[in-house]
């Protein structure tokens, strides 16, 4: 049997205040670091053993595995990360209050932006600092593959290549993989793995810090999948994110 | 200009009980965790940009490496972690109290299995359970590279094949790199760099989170190396480190 674990980041500091974060690299939440800490004792109280890790280039990612890996006392394991597994891009609404920003241009327009799978957000201007061309961070990856801003549609198209050319191979190689990463970019993973439709995949909500295992044969049939833990609390987690999505 | 920085790990949790740790996975103390952040800062202040980090398999260096790249501001940074960087095994005497293995086997003799070139210490059994044959960790190390006891010599000779031919390449590829891991795997970098002898490297002490900077030019030769940070708490952690070694 083969296991891949998709974790979305716990809770972070945007979250709370209700901005568009997307590609900024903003902290975890005390919060944000507890749950990540637990779902890592849970996986680890039900015998999962990860063999490799990865993750995106985003802190909330990235410490959140750090604290999974930690509560599993596995600080040891290989982890590589890749920017192709970063949030969805918000483009030049990044950073900008959710309610502000439904009041300058409709409800309906920012819906759109976050709910649909192809409509895009504005794009960061070429010389705006929050131009991923203009971090140091990128530097490595060539310009013309950074995004300006993405629909979910654009974030699965730049998420694919790694999915297939590094995640399915790792895989294939191991027993069980772990992929912690942001609501959107897992959104790409699950939508692939379970065959949804566009629609489907907008409406299906990932809960934060909980283990969503995928089994396999070992020719990488799916076999069932299931999010770890008590079935309450996260029913009460997706519907906190679905809400989220209401705030103003 | 090519810079290499090395990071002692922050003091752990056995350096406080006085116990021999060697490839035993303690963890820091909320003090080796606050050094280890300071460090980061530090760095950060100075203007240092690592691009590639390496590390052991010890939760105290990775975590450390961690902490470090919180400060920075930079957890998305590749690291690489490897058994080769970890701490000399202190084989059968992993676990035991400094001063009752003093009591049992003479002062004198625990002296040389802490502070001589080439002695060992009695090595672990084969079904021991602190032997690394027996950790699911090392399961990807040919079971002969594993150490059951070292001496310095010993850690050094299976730390130089990593030296060699994966960090110093990464130093030939980019401008600056960090390694993070323990007194003695660093012991083996810093003899090697500046050539110093079996009883000089033995006497030298690195004190913990204290980044030690070593600047060379293009073609790797050492233009100077230096401990960055506050000279009077630099000469007052090196002297804690020393004065251990006398604790009974």
């Amino acid at each position: 049997m083969k296991t891949l674990i998709l974790v979305r980041h716990g809770e972070s500091e945007w979250n709370k205040l209700n901005l568009f974060t997307g590609w900024t690299d903003v902290d975890l939440t005390e919060n944000g670091i507890r749950e990540a800490y637990e779902a890592g004792k849970l996986m680890k109280k039900e015998g999962f053993h990860p063999e490799i890790c990865f993750t995106s280039y985003l802190k909330r990612a990235v410490k959140t595995l750090n604290q999974i890996l930690d509560a599993m006392d596995m600080d040891w394991l290989p982890v590589q990360k890749s920017w192709r597994l970063n949030e969805k891009s918000y483009g030049a609404i990044q950073g900008l209050n959710k309610a502000d920003t439904a009041a300058k241009y409709g409800d309906e327009q920012v819906l759109l932006w976050r709910r649909s799978f192809d409509v895009r957000p504005p794009a960061l201007d070429d010389n705006d600092p929050r131009n991923p061309r203009n971090e140091q961070r990128y530097a490595g990856v060539n310009p013309a593959d950074l995004p300006a801003t993405e629909a979910l549609c654009d974030t699965i198209a730049r998420l694919m290549p790694y999915y297939k050319e590094t995640i399915i191979p790792a895989l294939r190689q191991h027993e069980q993989v772990i992929v912690v990463a942001h609501g959107n970019s897992l959104r790409g993973i699950v939508k692939e793995l379970k065959s949804m439709g566009n629609e489907e995949i907008i409406k299906f909500n990932i809960p934060t810090a909980v283990p969503y295992i995928f089994e396999f044969n070992d020719d990488l049939k799916l076999q069932k999948d299931y999010f770890l833990g008590d079935p309450e609390e996260i029913r009460k987690k997706i519907e906190g994110v679905a809400n989220q999505a209401k705030k103003k």
